[in-house]
């Protein structure tokens, strides 16, 4: 079997972002691991992520705040924080820094297969 | 539901590290998701993981060397490299740096529920 040669998660990373970026690294089964790439952008207000998959991320590089519903919280996450993020559980990007890049790396956990 | 508070994934390293370190940071499903911190370990010469399960990996600080049996290669890694070691694929971590941490991000996927 052919071994695949490394890719830099650091790499690719468009100047202009007037979206974010997302991603995927990998896709297997039930699992999808993705980078996401943020300079500023947040969710609407008042709209929530509810998601059917578990979430797990991790802050690569930047910084953001994730906000929750219930109990509302805000958690303010650095450079190699990470977190679980429930199924069902709302949650928005409150803020991300505008002056550089922020990149998540995200294993999303479906509860069913997706292939 | 309560959300956990972020943990940080460059935290906690011990000082000394006479053996590599390996600590479960999400298990879920057929799916481990581990922190992995080495300092100048290597792999025993002439042997080899042989897995049966899938691992994709991202070397999120320091160095690495990846050595391979089939066909023979050695994969230099730096920050933010990743790649996916499938199943059975022979490999070994040729050489760390012993001078400093190399943590790795390594995501096992089993070919069947393990929870």
């Amino acid at each position: 079997m052919t071994i695949s040669v490394p890719q830099n998660i650091f790499s690719n990373i468009p100047t202009e972002l007037p979206e974010e970026l997302f991603e995927t690294l990998h896709r297997q089964g039930n699992i999808q691991v993705e980078r996401i790439i943020s300079k500023g952008q947040h969710t609407p207000k008042h709209e929530w992520y509810d998601q059917p998959q578990d979430e797990w991320v991790l802050l690569l590089k930047g910084q953001a705040e994730l906000e929750f519903s219930e109990p509302s919280s805000i958690q303010r996450l650095m450079e190699g924080d990470y977190l679980l993020i429930p199924a069902h559980v709302k949650h928005r990007v409150a803020w991300t820094p505008d002056d550089s890049e922020t990149i998540w790396l995200a294993i999303h956990i479906f509860p069913n297969e997706r292939l």
